[in-house]
Protein backbone atom coordinates (compact mmCIF):
# COMPACT_ATOMS: atom_id res chain seq x y z
CA UNK A 1 0.00 0.00 0.00
CA UNK A 2 1.39 3.31 -1.04
CA UNK A 3 0.14 6.96 -0.63
CA UNK A 4 0.26 9.26 -3.58
CA UNK A 5 0.69 12.76 -3.97
CA UNK A 6 -0.58 14.56 -7.41
CA UNK A 7 -0.46 18.05 -8.52
CA UNK A 8 -3.32 19.31 -10.71
CA UNK A 9 -4.34 21.64 -13.10
CA UNK A 10 -8.10 22.19 -14.33
CA UNK A 11 -10.18 24.48 -16.38
CA UNK A 12 -13.18 25.30 -13.69
CA UNK A 13 -15.25 26.55 -16.56
CA UNK A 14 -17.12 23.07 -17.98
CA UNK A 15 -16.65 21.18 -14.39
CA UNK A 16 -19.19 21.30 -11.18
CA UNK A 17 -16.51 21.46 -8.73
CA UNK A 18 -14.11 18.94 -6.79
CA UNK A 19 -16.55 16.82 -5.25
CA UNK A 20 -18.25 14.02 -6.57
CA UNK A 21 -22.10 14.24 -7.39
CA UNK A 22 -24.24 12.24 -9.25
CA UNK A 23 -24.60 13.10 -12.79
CA UNK A 24 -22.15 15.63 -13.77
CA UNK A 25 -18.82 16.24 -14.03
CA UNK A 26 -16.47 16.41 -11.09
CA UNK A 27 -12.74 16.88 -10.80
CA UNK A 28 -12.86 14.12 -8.25
CA UNK A 29 -14.87 11.63 -9.59
CA UNK A 30 -12.71 12.36 -13.24
CA UNK A 31 -9.55 11.13 -11.29
CA UNK A 32 -10.88 8.36 -9.65
CA UNK A 33 -12.23 6.62 -13.01
CA UNK A 34 -8.93 7.50 -14.80
CA UNK A 35 -7.01 6.12 -11.43
CA UNK A 36 -9.61 3.10 -11.15
CA UNK A 37 -8.43 2.22 -14.61
CA UNK A 38 -4.45 3.09 -14.03
CA UNK A 39 -4.69 0.89 -10.96
CA UNK A 40 -6.63 -2.11 -12.57
CA UNK A 41 -9.52 -1.86 -10.36
CA UNK A 42 -8.71 -0.93 -7.11
CA UNK A 43 -11.75 1.38 -5.31
CA UNK A 44 -9.56 4.24 -5.14
CA UNK A 45 -11.00 7.48 -3.52
CA UNK A 46 -9.10 10.60 -4.04
CA UNK A 47 -9.15 13.46 -1.09
CA UNK A 48 -8.54 17.04 -2.59
CA UNK A 49 -6.69 19.96 -0.16
CA UNK A 50 -10.38 21.55 -0.42
CA UNK A 51 -13.52 21.23 -2.64
CA UNK A 52 -13.32 23.80 -5.39
CA UNK A 53 -16.38 24.86 -6.30
CA UNK A 54 -18.58 24.58 -9.76
CA UNK A 55 -16.80 26.89 -12.43
CA UNK A 56 -13.55 27.73 -10.19
CA UNK A 57 -10.48 26.74 -11.53
CA UNK A 58 -7.14 25.35 -10.48
CA UNK A 59 -3.44 25.64 -11.69
CA UNK A 60 -1.86 23.47 -8.95
CA UNK A 61 -4.77 21.76 -6.52
CA UNK A 62 -3.07 19.07 -4.18
CA UNK A 63 -4.86 15.73 -4.02
CA UNK A 64 -3.56 11.88 -2.48
CA UNK A 65 -4.80 8.43 -2.54
CA UNK A 66 -3.91 5.22 -1.38
CA UNK A 67 -3.30 2.43 -3.75
CA UNK A 68 -1.87 -1.64 -3.07
CA UNK A 69 -0.40 -1.68 -6.46
CA UNK A 70 2.80 -0.34 -6.82
CA UNK A 71 3.40 2.31 -10.01
CA UNK A 72 6.59 3.87 -11.54
CA UNK A 73 5.73 8.01 -10.66
CA UNK A 74 6.55 9.28 -13.91
CA UNK A 75 4.28 6.73 -15.62
CA UNK A 76 1.60 7.12 -13.46
CA UNK A 77 1.43 11.60 -14.74
CA UNK A 78 2.25 9.93 -18.14
CA UNK A 79 -0.76 7.70 -18.11
CA UNK A 80 -3.16 10.13 -16.05
CA UNK A 81 -2.46 12.64 -18.60
CA UNK A 82 -3.34 10.49 -21.55
CA UNK A 83 -6.80 9.16 -20.07
CA UNK A 84 -8.10 12.64 -18.08
CA UNK A 85 -10.33 14.87 -20.41
CA UNK A 86 -8.36 18.28 -21.86
CA UNK A 87 -9.88 20.33 -19.15
CA UNK A 88 -7.75 18.44 -16.27
CA UNK A 89 -4.19 17.71 -16.25
CA UNK A 90 -1.53 15.90 -13.84
CA UNK A 91 1.41 18.41 -12.94
CA UNK A 92 3.20 15.99 -10.99
CA UNK A 93 2.55 12.38 -9.26
CA UNK A 94 4.14 11.91 -6.35
CA UNK A 95 4.88 9.01 -3.84
CA UNK A 96 4.70 10.83 -0.24
CA UNK A 97 4.75 9.60 3.52
CA UNK A 98 2.00 6.38 4.14
CA UNK A 99 0.14 9.24 6.36
CA UNK A 100 0.00 12.25 3.88
CA UNK A 101 -3.30 13.82 2.97
CA UNK A 102 -3.85 16.31 1.10
CA UNK A 103 -6.60 18.20 3.29
CA UNK A 104 -5.44 17.39 6.68
CA UNK A 105 -1.67 18.15 5.82
CA UNK A 106 -2.26 21.52 3.88
CA UNK A 107 -0.82 24.37 5.94
CA UNK A 108 -1.06 27.25 3.54
CA UNK A 109 -3.40 28.09 0.75
CA UNK A 110 -3.07 30.63 -2.24
CA UNK A 111 -5.70 31.90 -4.09
CA UNK A 112 -6.14 34.12 -7.03
CA UNK A 113 -9.19 36.26 -8.14
CA UNK A 114 -9.08 37.69 -11.55
CA UNK A 115 -10.97 40.42 -12.88
CA UNK A 116 -11.30 42.04 -16.43
CA UNK A 117 -12.04 45.75 -17.16
CA UNK A 118 -13.05 45.91 -20.96
CA UNK A 119 -16.09 47.19 -22.79
CA UNK A 120 -16.61 43.97 -24.64
CA UNK A 121 -17.09 40.13 -24.17
CA UNK A 122 -13.85 38.36 -24.52
CA UNK A 123 -13.37 34.83 -26.18
CA UNK A 124 -10.11 34.59 -23.98
CA UNK A 125 -11.47 35.35 -20.33
CA UNK A 126 -15.09 34.07 -20.86
CA UNK A 127 -15.08 32.06 -17.66
CA UNK A 128 -11.65 32.40 -16.22
CA UNK A 129 -11.96 36.03 -14.74
CA UNK A 130 -15.08 38.08 -13.65
CA UNK A 131 -15.99 40.55 -16.25
CA UNK A 132 -16.79 44.62 -14.87
CA UNK A 133 -19.42 46.05 -15.95
CA UNK A 134 -19.12 49.36 -13.60
CA UNK A 135 -16.29 51.47 -12.76
CA UNK A 136 -14.51 50.17 -9.71
CA UNK A 137 -12.12 52.84 -7.63
CA UNK A 138 -9.56 50.43 -7.34
CA UNK A 139 -7.75 52.66 -4.42
CA UNK A 140 -10.70 52.16 -2.14
CA UNK A 141 -11.14 48.59 -3.44
CA UNK A 142 -7.57 47.89 -2.27
CA UNK A 143 -8.26 49.67 1.04
CA UNK A 144 -11.01 47.06 1.87
CA UNK A 145 -8.70 44.30 0.87
CA UNK A 146 -6.40 45.77 3.73
CA UNK A 147 -9.11 45.54 6.06
CA UNK A 148 -9.33 41.46 5.93
CA UNK A 149 -5.27 40.98 6.77
CA UNK A 150 -4.72 39.35 10.17
CA UNK A 151 -6.70 37.16 12.42
CA UNK A 152 -10.08 37.80 12.59
CA UNK A 153 -13.85 36.20 13.05
CA UNK A 154 -14.90 35.33 9.82
CA UNK A 155 -18.36 34.03 10.31
CA UNK A 156 -20.28 36.99 8.54
CA UNK A 157 -17.37 35.84 5.54
CA UNK A 158 -19.22 32.57 4.88
CA UNK A 159 -21.48 30.36 3.31
CA UNK A 160 -23.62 27.99 4.62
CA UNK A 161 -21.48 26.56 7.92
CA UNK A 162 -20.38 23.03 7.25
CA UNK A 163 -21.53 20.32 9.50
CA UNK A 164 -19.65 20.17 12.11
CA UNK A 165 -19.03 23.81 12.10
CA UNK A 166 -15.40 24.51 11.24
CA UNK A 167 -13.73 27.48 13.16
CA UNK A 168 -14.23 30.85 11.80
CA UNK A 169 -11.18 32.78 13.23
CA UNK A 170 -8.80 32.85 10.12
CA UNK A 171 -5.42 34.55 9.08
CA UNK A 172 -5.24 36.05 6.06
CA UNK A 173 -1.38 36.53 5.76
CA UNK A 174 -1.60 38.48 2.05
CA UNK A 175 -4.80 40.12 0.44
CA UNK A 176 -3.44 42.49 -2.33
CA UNK A 177 -4.04 43.21 -6.23
CA UNK A 178 -1.98 43.22 -8.83
CA UNK A 179 -2.46 44.02 -12.43
CA UNK A 180 -1.83 41.91 -15.18
CA UNK A 181 -1.77 42.65 -18.95
CA UNK A 182 -3.96 40.58 -20.52
CA UNK A 183 -5.09 40.52 -24.72
CA UNK A 184 -8.15 43.26 -24.25
CA UNK A 185 -7.43 45.16 -21.62
CA UNK A 186 -6.07 45.49 -18.23
CA UNK A 187 -6.56 42.08 -15.57
CA UNK A 188 -6.68 42.96 -11.88
CA UNK A 189 -5.55 39.81 -9.79
CA UNK A 190 -6.18 39.69 -6.07
CA UNK A 191 -3.97 37.37 -3.96
CA UNK A 192 -4.72 35.99 -0.79
CA UNK A 193 -2.47 33.98 1.57
CA UNK A 194 -3.18 31.82 4.83
CA UNK A 195 -3.38 29.01 6.55
CA UNK A 196 -6.60 27.95 5.62
CA UNK A 197 -10.42 29.97 4.39
CA UNK A 198 -14.09 29.25 5.00
CA UNK A 199 -16.12 28.13 2.16
CA UNK A 200 -17.15 30.64 -0.28
CA UNK A 201 -14.38 33.18 1.64
CA UNK A 202 -12.69 34.07 -0.72
CA UNK A 203 -15.95 35.25 -3.26
CA UNK A 204 -17.32 36.85 -0.59
CA UNK A 205 -14.01 39.06 0.52
CA UNK A 206 -13.85 39.90 -3.33
CA UNK A 207 -17.31 40.55 -3.91
CA UNK A 208 -17.67 42.74 -0.26
CA UNK A 209 -14.49 44.74 -1.70
CA UNK A 210 -16.14 45.16 -4.93
CA UNK A 211 -18.91 46.96 -2.94
CA UNK A 212 -16.50 49.32 -1.13
CA UNK A 213 -14.67 49.95 -4.65
CA UNK A 214 -18.01 50.75 -6.91
CA UNK A 215 -19.57 52.84 -4.24
CA UNK A 216 -22.20 50.84 -2.76
CA UNK A 217 -20.89 50.80 0.64
CA UNK A 218 -19.29 51.88 2.93
CA UNK A 219 -15.35 50.61 4.02
CA UNK A 220 -16.26 51.02 7.98
CA UNK A 221 -18.91 48.25 7.74
CA UNK A 222 -15.99 45.43 7.46
CA UNK A 223 -13.55 45.88 10.20
CA UNK A 224 -17.39 46.15 12.00
CA UNK A 225 -18.47 42.99 10.93
CA UNK A 226 -14.83 41.41 11.42
CA UNK A 227 -15.55 43.07 15.24
CA UNK A 228 -18.81 41.62 15.91
CA UNK A 229 -17.26 38.09 15.42
CA UNK A 230 -19.90 35.41 15.94
CA UNK A 231 -22.74 37.90 16.17
CA UNK A 232 -22.10 39.43 12.75
CA UNK A 233 -24.60 37.93 9.91
CA UNK A 234 -24.01 36.70 6.87
CA UNK A 235 -26.58 38.92 4.82
CA UNK A 236 -24.48 42.04 6.32
CA UNK A 237 -21.75 41.08 3.73
CA UNK A 238 -21.35 41.66 0.14
CA UNK A 239 -22.33 39.52 -2.11
CA UNK A 240 -20.23 36.08 -3.36
CA UNK A 241 -17.96 37.45 -6.57
CA UNK A 242 -18.95 34.75 -9.53
CA UNK A 243 -16.84 31.75 -9.05
CA UNK A 244 -15.14 32.30 -13.12
CA UNK A 245 -12.73 34.36 -11.48
CA UNK A 246 -11.49 32.33 -8.72
CA UNK A 247 -8.15 30.02 -9.07
CA UNK A 248 -7.00 27.99 -6.30
CA UNK A 249 -2.66 28.65 -7.33
CA UNK A 250 -0.92 26.77 -4.55
CA UNK A 251 -1.16 24.40 -1.41
CA UNK A 252 1.83 24.01 0.76
CA UNK A 253 1.55 20.83 3.36
CA UNK A 254 4.09 19.79 6.13
CA UNK A 255 7.18 17.90 5.82
CA UNK A 256 6.20 14.83 7.45
CA UNK B 1 -25.66 52.81 -48.19
CA UNK B 2 -22.86 52.40 -45.56
CA UNK B 3 -18.93 50.85 -44.97
CA UNK B 4 -18.62 49.73 -41.42
CA UNK B 5 -14.96 48.85 -39.46
CA UNK B 6 -15.31 45.95 -37.02
CA UNK B 7 -12.48 44.61 -34.90
CA UNK B 8 -12.94 40.99 -33.54
CA UNK B 9 -11.44 38.89 -31.24
CA UNK B 10 -11.59 35.09 -31.27
CA UNK B 11 -10.65 32.30 -29.53
CA UNK B 12 -9.86 29.64 -33.21
CA UNK B 13 -9.65 26.13 -31.04
CA UNK B 14 -13.63 25.34 -32.14
CA UNK B 15 -13.28 27.43 -35.61
CA UNK B 16 -12.41 26.29 -38.71
CA UNK B 17 -11.21 29.41 -39.85
CA UNK B 18 -12.08 32.59 -41.02
CA UNK B 19 -13.52 31.76 -44.59
CA UNK B 20 -17.32 30.71 -45.23
CA UNK B 21 -16.74 26.68 -45.70
CA UNK B 22 -19.82 24.83 -45.84
CA UNK B 23 -20.63 22.63 -43.06
CA UNK B 24 -18.49 23.69 -40.52
CA UNK B 25 -17.92 27.05 -38.29
CA UNK B 26 -15.68 29.85 -39.53
CA UNK B 27 -15.55 33.27 -38.33
CA UNK B 28 -17.15 34.50 -41.61
CA UNK B 29 -20.48 32.46 -41.50
CA UNK B 30 -21.45 33.51 -37.86
CA UNK B 31 -20.38 37.09 -38.45
CA UNK B 32 -22.34 37.03 -41.92
CA UNK B 33 -25.32 35.31 -39.82
CA UNK B 34 -25.53 37.80 -36.95
CA UNK B 35 -25.17 40.99 -39.26
CA UNK B 36 -28.11 39.64 -41.96
CA UNK B 37 -30.36 39.51 -38.51
CA UNK B 38 -29.00 42.62 -37.10
CA UNK B 39 -29.93 44.19 -40.50
CA UNK B 40 -33.18 42.83 -40.93
CA UNK B 41 -32.03 40.39 -44.10
CA UNK B 42 -29.60 42.34 -45.69
CA UNK B 43 -27.45 39.91 -47.88
CA UNK B 44 -24.45 41.04 -45.87
CA UNK B 45 -20.77 39.98 -47.16
CA UNK B 46 -18.17 40.73 -44.69
CA UNK B 47 -14.41 41.04 -45.86
CA UNK B 48 -11.43 39.89 -43.39
CA UNK B 49 -7.85 41.73 -43.34
CA UNK B 50 -6.43 38.13 -44.53
CA UNK B 51 -7.86 34.52 -44.19
CA UNK B 52 -6.95 33.22 -40.36
CA UNK B 53 -6.47 29.54 -41.23
CA UNK B 54 -8.52 26.74 -38.80
CA UNK B 55 -7.17 26.90 -35.55
CA UNK B 56 -5.70 29.99 -35.44
CA UNK B 57 -6.48 33.02 -32.81
CA UNK B 58 -7.39 36.76 -33.36
CA UNK B 59 -6.85 39.06 -30.81
CA UNK B 60 -7.91 42.21 -33.33
CA UNK B 61 -8.92 41.18 -36.39
CA UNK B 62 -10.48 43.77 -38.75
CA UNK B 63 -13.44 42.88 -41.35
CA UNK B 64 -15.81 45.39 -43.12
CA UNK B 65 -18.75 45.47 -45.17
CA UNK B 66 -21.64 47.36 -46.58
CA UNK B 67 -24.90 47.70 -45.70
CA UNK B 68 -27.92 49.70 -47.06
CA UNK B 69 -29.81 50.13 -43.49
CA UNK B 70 -28.54 52.89 -41.21
CA UNK B 71 -27.63 51.44 -37.43
CA UNK B 72 -26.25 53.12 -34.67
CA UNK B 73 -22.16 51.90 -33.93
CA UNK B 74 -22.57 51.43 -30.49
CA UNK B 75 -26.16 49.27 -30.69
CA UNK B 76 -24.23 47.55 -33.61
CA UNK B 77 -21.33 46.15 -30.99
CA UNK B 78 -23.85 45.46 -28.44
CA UNK B 79 -26.27 43.58 -30.37
CA UNK B 80 -23.75 41.89 -32.29
CA UNK B 81 -21.91 40.68 -28.56
CA UNK B 82 -25.42 39.34 -27.75
CA UNK B 83 -25.69 37.43 -30.81
CA UNK B 84 -22.16 35.51 -31.57
CA UNK B 85 -20.97 32.57 -29.99
CA UNK B 86 -18.70 32.76 -27.01
CA UNK B 87 -15.87 32.09 -28.99
CA UNK B 88 -15.90 34.98 -31.63
CA UNK B 89 -16.21 38.87 -29.93
CA UNK B 90 -16.67 42.30 -31.52
CA UNK B 91 -14.49 44.75 -29.64
CA UNK B 92 -15.35 47.57 -31.68
CA UNK B 93 -17.63 48.55 -34.77
CA UNK B 94 -17.26 52.06 -37.05
CA UNK B 95 -18.28 53.73 -39.48
CA UNK B 96 -15.67 53.47 -42.34
CA UNK B 97 -14.95 55.76 -45.46
CA UNK B 98 -17.29 54.52 -47.93
CA UNK B 99 -14.06 52.73 -50.17
CA UNK B 100 -13.04 51.41 -47.15
CA UNK B 101 -12.20 47.72 -47.26
CA UNK B 102 -10.29 45.27 -44.71
CA UNK B 103 -8.20 43.55 -46.94
CA UNK B 104 -7.08 46.03 -49.77
CA UNK B 105 -6.73 49.01 -47.27
CA UNK B 106 -4.66 46.60 -44.75
CA UNK B 107 -1.08 48.23 -44.68
CA UNK B 108 0.82 46.05 -41.92
CA UNK B 109 -0.10 43.45 -40.17
CA UNK B 110 0.84 41.65 -36.81
CA UNK B 111 0.93 38.24 -35.57
CA UNK B 112 2.26 36.40 -32.83
CA UNK B 113 3.13 32.67 -32.22
CA UNK B 114 2.98 31.13 -28.54
CA UNK B 115 5.33 28.24 -28.05
CA UNK B 116 4.81 26.89 -24.19
CA UNK B 117 7.49 24.93 -22.35
CA UNK B 118 6.31 22.48 -19.79
CA UNK B 119 6.61 18.62 -18.93
CA UNK B 120 2.96 18.38 -18.48
CA UNK B 121 -0.79 18.88 -20.08
CA UNK B 122 -1.94 22.39 -19.54
CA UNK B 123 -5.17 23.14 -19.56
CA UNK B 124 -4.91 26.43 -19.89
CA UNK B 125 -2.91 26.58 -22.52
CA UNK B 126 -4.07 23.20 -25.06
CA UNK B 127 -5.36 24.46 -28.04
CA UNK B 128 -3.88 28.03 -27.35
CA UNK B 129 -0.06 27.53 -27.69
CA UNK B 130 2.33 25.27 -29.29
CA UNK B 131 3.69 22.68 -26.59
CA UNK B 132 7.44 22.50 -27.06
CA UNK B 133 8.43 18.29 -27.19
CA UNK B 134 12.13 19.00 -27.63
CA UNK B 135 14.29 21.44 -25.76
CA UNK B 136 14.90 24.00 -27.76
CA UNK B 137 18.29 26.28 -28.04
CA UNK B 138 16.49 29.75 -28.12
CA UNK B 139 19.60 31.52 -28.96
CA UNK B 140 19.81 29.47 -32.24
CA UNK B 141 15.81 30.14 -32.62
CA UNK B 142 16.58 34.01 -32.47
CA UNK B 143 19.59 33.58 -34.56
CA UNK B 144 17.14 31.93 -36.66
CA UNK B 145 14.44 34.76 -36.81
CA UNK B 146 16.83 37.19 -37.77
CA UNK B 147 17.44 35.75 -40.82
CA UNK B 148 13.89 36.85 -41.77
CA UNK B 149 14.14 40.27 -41.43
CA UNK B 150 14.45 42.81 -44.19
CA UNK B 151 13.13 42.13 -47.44
CA UNK B 152 13.19 38.83 -49.23
CA UNK B 153 12.02 36.41 -51.70
CA UNK B 154 9.70 34.17 -49.53
CA UNK B 155 8.79 31.42 -52.44
CA UNK B 156 10.00 28.87 -49.71
CA UNK B 157 7.62 29.87 -46.98
CA UNK B 158 4.43 29.78 -48.36
CA UNK B 159 1.92 26.72 -48.97
CA UNK B 160 0.23 26.14 -51.94
CA UNK B 161 0.02 29.25 -53.89
CA UNK B 162 -3.11 31.13 -54.57
CA UNK B 163 -4.46 31.33 -58.27
CA UNK B 164 -3.37 34.10 -59.20
CA UNK B 165 -0.33 34.27 -57.40
CA UNK B 166 0.71 36.52 -55.12
CA UNK B 167 3.96 38.71 -55.03
CA UNK B 168 6.75 36.39 -52.85
CA UNK B 169 8.62 39.85 -52.18
CA UNK B 170 7.30 40.11 -48.53
CA UNK B 171 9.59 42.70 -46.14
CA UNK B 172 9.66 41.62 -42.23
CA UNK B 173 10.09 44.31 -40.16
CA UNK B 174 9.83 42.52 -37.27
CA UNK B 175 10.46 38.96 -35.75
CA UNK B 176 11.91 38.70 -32.09
CA UNK B 177 11.33 36.51 -29.56
CA UNK B 178 9.88 37.24 -25.62
CA UNK B 179 8.93 35.84 -22.85
CA UNK B 180 5.81 35.86 -21.27
CA UNK B 181 5.01 34.47 -17.22
CA UNK B 182 2.53 31.94 -17.93
CA UNK B 183 0.40 29.35 -14.96
CA UNK B 184 2.54 26.23 -15.81
CA UNK B 185 6.16 27.90 -16.98
CA UNK B 186 7.38 30.37 -19.59
CA UNK B 187 5.98 30.84 -22.85
CA UNK B 188 7.99 32.26 -25.95
CA UNK B 189 5.75 34.30 -27.57
CA UNK B 190 7.33 35.21 -31.29
CA UNK B 191 6.55 38.24 -32.75
CA UNK B 192 6.14 39.48 -36.35
CA UNK B 193 5.13 42.42 -38.19
CA UNK B 194 5.28 43.17 -41.74
CA UNK B 195 2.92 45.14 -44.47
CA UNK B 196 1.91 41.70 -45.58
CA UNK B 197 2.28 37.80 -44.98
CA UNK B 198 2.17 34.71 -47.55
CA UNK B 199 -0.47 32.14 -46.99
CA UNK B 200 0.94 29.70 -44.14
CA UNK B 201 4.47 31.74 -44.00
CA UNK B 202 4.40 32.99 -40.27
CA UNK B 203 3.84 29.32 -39.45
CA UNK B 204 6.66 28.05 -41.92
CA UNK B 205 9.32 30.80 -40.65
CA UNK B 206 8.65 29.73 -37.56
CA UNK B 207 8.76 25.59 -37.88
CA UNK B 208 11.79 26.28 -39.74
CA UNK B 209 13.62 28.47 -37.19
CA UNK B 210 12.24 25.89 -34.31
CA UNK B 211 13.98 23.20 -36.71
CA UNK B 212 17.20 25.16 -36.24
CA UNK B 213 16.69 25.25 -32.50
CA UNK B 214 16.34 22.11 -31.97
CA UNK B 215 19.54 21.11 -34.07
CA UNK B 216 17.45 19.09 -36.81
CA UNK B 217 18.44 22.12 -39.41
CA UNK B 218 21.35 24.20 -40.38
CA UNK B 219 20.51 27.84 -39.77
CA UNK B 220 22.59 28.45 -43.69
CA UNK B 221 19.77 26.99 -45.05
CA UNK B 222 17.60 29.91 -44.41
CA UNK B 223 19.41 32.51 -45.93
CA UNK B 224 20.45 30.17 -48.63
CA UNK B 225 16.37 28.90 -49.01
CA UNK B 226 15.86 32.84 -49.22
CA UNK B 227 18.24 34.08 -51.91
CA UNK B 228 17.38 30.95 -54.14
CA UNK B 229 14.27 33.10 -54.43
CA UNK B 230 11.90 31.47 -57.23
CA UNK B 231 14.02 28.62 -57.93
CA UNK B 232 13.79 27.43 -54.08
CA UNK B 233 10.97 24.92 -53.15
CA UNK B 234 8.68 24.64 -50.17
CA UNK B 235 10.05 21.15 -49.41
CA UNK B 236 13.16 22.83 -48.68
CA UNK B 237 12.21 24.42 -45.67
CA UNK B 238 10.65 23.09 -42.38
CA UNK B 239 7.53 22.19 -41.69
CA UNK B 240 4.61 24.07 -41.07
CA UNK B 241 4.03 24.78 -37.27
CA UNK B 242 0.31 24.29 -36.34
CA UNK B 243 -2.35 26.78 -36.16
CA UNK B 244 -3.26 26.74 -32.38
CA UNK B 245 -0.07 28.90 -31.53
CA UNK B 246 -0.98 31.39 -33.80
CA UNK B 247 -2.97 35.10 -32.79
CA UNK B 248 -3.74 37.76 -35.22
CA UNK B 249 -2.40 40.36 -33.17
CA UNK B 250 -3.29 43.63 -35.23
CA UNK B 251 -4.24 45.10 -38.37
CA UNK B 252 -3.46 48.60 -39.16
CA UNK B 253 -5.08 50.28 -42.40
CA UNK B 254 -4.20 53.79 -44.56
CA UNK B 255 -6.30 56.95 -43.06
CA UNK B 256 -8.43 57.03 -46.01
Amino acid sequence: MQTWKLTLAYDGMELCGWQAQPGVRTVQVEMEQALRRLFEGENIVVHGSGRTDSGVHALAQVASFRAERERDPEKVRLALNSMLPSDISCLKAELAPFEFHARYWATRKTYRYLMWEGDSRSPFWEGRALKLRRRVDWQAYDAALACYRGTHDFTAFQGPPSDPPRPTLRTIERADRSIMDGPHGAVHATTFEGPGFLRYQVRIMVGTALEVGQGKRDIATIPALLALAKSSSRDDAGKTAPPEGLYLVEVRHRDA
